[in-house]
């Protein structure tokens, strides 16, 4: 007998026969006998048609009213799924963000969670009540309502279960758990059982959408055990925790993450003296344009190179940044690049193993892709490549570090 | 500069425009100086929306959930109509009915306002700020939402201009006022400038629905001038008052309603002994079913036969009830008859007037319409009679009184 937190979607509640279907899934697991506590999305759809409403209003609606708009969607979900559960004869009592006491700052649409008080849930669940909470919300100190952002409904699953100290977190989404590497690109591309928080966070941010960072760095700081898994299918998903595997084959690398969203720049024949690279940067921040890999270099003529990357529809603004700072600066030339994309193996047994990144430079040299960039962490090696060759480059890699389903048989 | 709370109804904030009229209004009286305090509905249709949902997954959904889920409806209206004011350079602020803290009972589905903090509202209001109110709906002490049942919103609007001690409380509707009759039967029917309270409850007791009965009850007790208005039109409406009209030409009757929901039943021959209508309503009351008018008579051969009237759609349910009690009194006859009216003269001048039941006999037997039924209160004078001279009737009675506008300009 467990205590389980679950996160239901907008795709997964997003009709009545899905609220339906979600409601079995809860009951199966009340017959097990665990006790539940259950966080739901607005059916999909809803929160978009309430945002158009107060588009038709007012084209900068105040961020205090749009909460109170969007979190009505969340609000409906839960009563909804306490409907079909009662229906089944479980009992179950919904709550919004604010009766559950999610307390928040008061960044409205972007809140921060800072206090829950568990104490009405365990006395639900004391009770052998489903908790029905709505995700993505909360309220300030003032009892103003307030949402999360986007996705924030995973935030709150793991919040609860923090809060809760539950036994696990489980967020159900549309795909069965974390792979390999996407399988859409690599057909070969194989589901992990376990992975650790640092894997995941840096398989997140390199574009791997299955989970909210915020999210999983909200598990990692609070230990909750978290799995993710398919709505609409079986299987045990993928289960992100603490502890490294003890197992012995432990692979060196756990997945391969890519991402074509970026752009780069690059600044040539700027002065190697300090500070530059904060001059160059510093210009681009104040733009509010974010920077994600940054290499700097020294030519022969004592002069630098800068090149960084940033979200490819801030290319242009960046350039425009950059071209003002090269005049101020002396700088030579400023070039830019949509046509990129960014590779990254990740994986916690890179610590202990030397000669990964040589093994990875050797696999794409093979297919001869030129490394345009290259960035390295402790657990992460990051590449950025020409975008033309990046499904043969994540093939490539997938197969050079034995990830695929019939190589784990071979073992 | 007064302290306005102003309802609008579902028809009233129905669509993106209305909303955007309703926020024209109101920058109206802030323009002129007045404080302003709005209670809204859910727009027209999402009330029967959400609950088309819930029927969907549960035929029999708990009345907990149901206001969760119900009362997302004007959570929704007042985030817009923030909007439109905002968008109008006004300073909005939206509340929910817990975040406002109107205190209910725990009756969901009907619960009943217990207090309300106004402390918010004032500090909004000391700011130049329109506090924006979702109608209907509260919590009680649990933090549980409550709604206040249909037509709530009226009641929230009055409870919320008697904790503020508001100068006025308007309530904008799809009519322009309260008139002397229903305009559609009689076409010289007059818009009334004033009513007391009491012959507002009489005239809404008896079909008038221009406000909710509750609302009216509770604008009486709290002494909170209430006016009623139309959303769509200019105009003062009609204002209901505690202080009857100190104008001397005060007509003795001020309106005339009616109703055709009613039907009629009638047990005869039942012994003449005490206790008698207590056993025949008694066996009607536990059946769960309100009766209305009831008349007991005693025949010349000392049994006694008594008639009631009650809603047409219980009319069978009563009869069968009536047919059980008759066999344990050994009563001769039951009789049912659904084609009958209900006839009512309201007016507090009646107190002082002598003679009124007389004219309003005397004028239904000019137009040889017979009276099956009479009872009277101290502002009322009801008949019942066959449906078919409701029209006729109304109109005679209409006249006989001199409640048209010739009349009145005569004066």
């Amino acid at each position: 007998m467990s205590l389980i937190v679950q996160k239901y979607g907008g795709t997964s509640v997003g009709t009545i026969e899905r609220i339906e279907a979600v409601a079995e899934k809860i009951v199966g697991f009340r017959e097990r006998g665990d006790d539940v506590v259950v966080v739901v999305s607005a059916m999909s759809g809803e929160t978009n048609r309430l945002i158009g409403l107060a588009g038709e209003i007012n084209d900068e609606p105040s961020p205090r009213e749009m909460d109170v708009l969007v979190s009505t969607g969340e609000q409906v979900t839960i009563a909804l799924l306490s409907m079909a559960l009662q229906k089944r004869g479980y009992d179950a009592r919904s709550y919004t963000g604010s009766q559950v006491r999610i307390l928040t700052d008061s960044s409205h649409s972007k809140a921060r969670i800072q206090e829950i008080d568990a104490h009405r849930m365990e006395h639900d669940l004391s009770k052998g009540r489903v908790v029905v909470v709505a995700g993505f919300q909360g309220s300030d100190e003032n009892g103003n309502i307030t949402t999360l952002g986007r996705g924030g409904s995973d935030t709150t699953a793991v919040a609860l279960a923090a809060a809760l100290t539950a036994d696990e977190c489980q967020i159900y989404t549309d795909v069965d758990g974390v792979y390999t590497t996407d399988p859409r690109v690599v057909e070969g591309a194989r589901r992990l059982d376990q992975i650790t928080f640092e894997e995941m966070l840096e398989m997140a941010s390199q574009g791997s959408k299955v989970l909210q960072i915020r999210a999983v760095e909200f598990a990692g700081k609070y230990k909750v055990p978290l799995r993710v898994l398919s709505s609409f299918e079986e299987g045990s998903g993928t289960l992100i925790t603490l502890e490294e595997d003890d197992d012995m084959e432990k692979p060196i690398v756990s997945g391969i993450a890519f991402n074509r969203d970026e752009a780069k720049l690059t600044i040539r024949g700027i002065p190697d003296v300090p500070g530059i690279a904060s001059r160059v940067l510093g210009a681009v921040g104040r733009a509010n344009i974010e920077v994600d890999v940054i290499v700097q270099n020294v030519a022969q003529d004592n002069t630098a190179s800068l090149t960084f990357t940033v979200h490819r529809n801030e290319m242009t603004k960046a350039q425009d940044v950059l071209e003002s700072v090269a005049k101020e600066l002396g700088a030579t030339t400023v070039e830019a690049d949509a046509n990129i994309a960014k590779v990254a193996l990740v994986g916690v047994g890179m610590r202990s193993h030397a000669g990964v990144a040589a093994t990875m430079f050797e696999a794409l040299a093979k297919d001869n892709i030129n490394i345009q960039m290259i960035s390295t962490s402790e657990i992460k090696i990051t590449v950025v490549i020409d975008e033309r060759y990046l499904e043969l480059a994540v093939r490539g890699l997938h197969s050079a570090f034995e990830l695929a389903d019939a190589d784990t048989e071979e073992k």
